[in-house]
């Protein structure tokens, strides 16, 4: 008997699919639909394979968790010792999130450079003021700080208004399409003087924290856009609003916080050259993430139950997809 | 001798290509470089050949004036029974607008499907809420009304994104590439329901004034969103702003207004369901503007002085190029 637990909200006829899933794999189940915030401690230590962001805490690296299966992208807070146990396979929902979060980064982007954060804010004035001229993809050199599922979808987003497209990735790889030019995360300080917008897409990892340092602001031109929908401690608050108030950048969105939600009283509210979204990009905001995250799930559930190898497993020494 | 005013600012190099242009004609000329606010009465009276948007006033129907090479997209001032002679030919700079208006109007409609505007008013009260669920382009059907150049380019970006694009326009033609469907404008009610964005970019002529009645608002879906790049009085402001706060359809951007610069007292500015632009969209505010309009205007040059046949003629019955 294996014991499964759904710890998100899901629609009657993915639930069906869930019953449907088992009966297939032949293999008698107990299934208990709930939510992340829901599950008990009780049903999370008794599980054997778990879709929801459950708490940590809560799993205390039960040794009858076989898997998690994770509906975010990001893994980060699983991955510390004594969350999971030695044989629990961590499984995130990468490839949920491409559609969703790459076109919100992309609205973002064109955004800043059209200069529709200034005028939306002389709008709320009342205020009929021209800023001046404004850029084009077309002639933008675009970084992508990370590509996985979220950076290729941007890229080949940021290409098709002919941007010419750098991509930043650990590992050296063939060039994928949509990129012009592959370089490896350590050499990114030679060619972040040639980019006119930086989107970072980095998971929060211990190498990605405080990733863009005051340094590698300076290193960018001052006329550069900076674009973070990965992690909110891949940039430090005040190294970010000091590069915006300095001129080291022109314009910067993220969708991501240091700390979140940010406090009413942070300065960076009110820097007129920073868009704030509260972490929306994703986060079941366009229904593409729920189908995604329904598939991914309903694929392992059936692949762990019938004994065959999961897809989207973590590895745990890096936070990414193995 | 040919009298060739140049009512443009232009860059010392693109003299030398006025110069050029009549030395390579053979034609004796006398080139006077002004702008249109300054271009004196008697200069304009004299002058055979005009690039500029001159007052129409000052014009008077002189029987000088051979060729009058706009360099904006819209012609209508101009249009009126006694502003030109009948032997001046009338060239707009249509061409030179696509790429940047369609950018702005592109840029325009992903704020509103990201909910990028009320992100940004939430930004200014500092407040971390949430907007809610967000849309593609990969599953709304797009009309785009007038089918010009910056028409046909804001077509294929929002085709590029995955939408389905209906074309509106006067006359019945091939359908062109970024269109999956052609109907003619006498047909628009019939798919006004169907469209989740339309974006207006009709110029200014009588027919087009108020085309966008109450009546066409509330036949549209209560989810759609409406741009308008094209003239300010295609829809009244108290009937946009009903339609918005009757929740007829879902969101508005403008970069025209039926009065501007629009009063401080308008209640548009405050609609928050409402984005506005000041008339930003061309207007010189990306580099291929001046670039399309001097590569027009010194074609168009070289042609008069030559005497081979001009492009860009305004059709004075309908405001179009011919």
């Amino acid at each position: 008997m294996k014991k499964i637990l759904i710890a998100l909200e899901i629609e009657e006829k993915d639930k069906e699919a869930v019953r449907r899933c088992a009966q297939e794999a032949g293999v008698d189940c107990e299934i208990v639909f709930t939510t992340s915030a829901e599950a008990t401690e009780e049903q999370i230590r008794e599980a054997n394979f778990i879709l929801g962001n459950v708490s940590p805490k809560k799993i205390g690296a039960s040794e009858n968790l076989d898997v998690l299966q994770l509906f975010s992208a990001g893994a980060d807070p699983y991955m510390p010792k004594g969350v999971l146990a030695e044989k629990t396979v961590l499984c995130n929902a990468t490839g949920a999130y491409g559609q969703a979060v790459s076109e919100h980064a992309f609205a973002l982007t064109m955004m800043l450079l059209k200069k529709l954060h200034l005028y939306r804010s002389s709008q709320l004035r009342c205020r009929w003021e021209d800023h001046g001229t404004v850029r084009s993809l077309a002639e933008s050199t675009v970084l992508v700080v990370g590509l996985g599922d979220i950076g290729l979808s941007y890229a080949r987003l940021v290409k098709a208004m002919g941007a010419r497209v750098i991509g930043v990735k650990r590992r050296a790889g063939v060039c994928p399409e949509g990129v012009d030019e592959l370089v490896l995360t350590e050499e990114i300080d030679r060619v972040l003087p040639e980019a006119d917008v930086v989107f970072s897409i980095l998971p929060g990892t211990p190498e990605t924290a405080f990733f863009y340092t005051a340094e590698r602001f300076r290193a960018m031109k001052n006329s550069a856009l900076f674009i973070n929908c990965g992690r909110g401690n891949a940039v430090a608050h005040d190294v970010l609003l000091e590069a915006l108030q300095n001129g080291e950048i022109a314009g910067a969105a993220i969708d991501v916080c240091q700390t979140e939600p940010l406090p009413a009283d942070s300065p960076l509210w009110q820097e007129e050259k920073l868009v704030i979204t509260p972490h929306v990009a994703g986060n079941f905001h366009h229904a593409s993430i729920y189908r995604g995250i329904l598939k991914i799930a309903l694929g392992n559930l059936a692949c762990y139950l019938s004994g065959k190898p999961l897809g989207n497993i973590v590895d745990l020494s890096t936070g990414y997809k193995k």
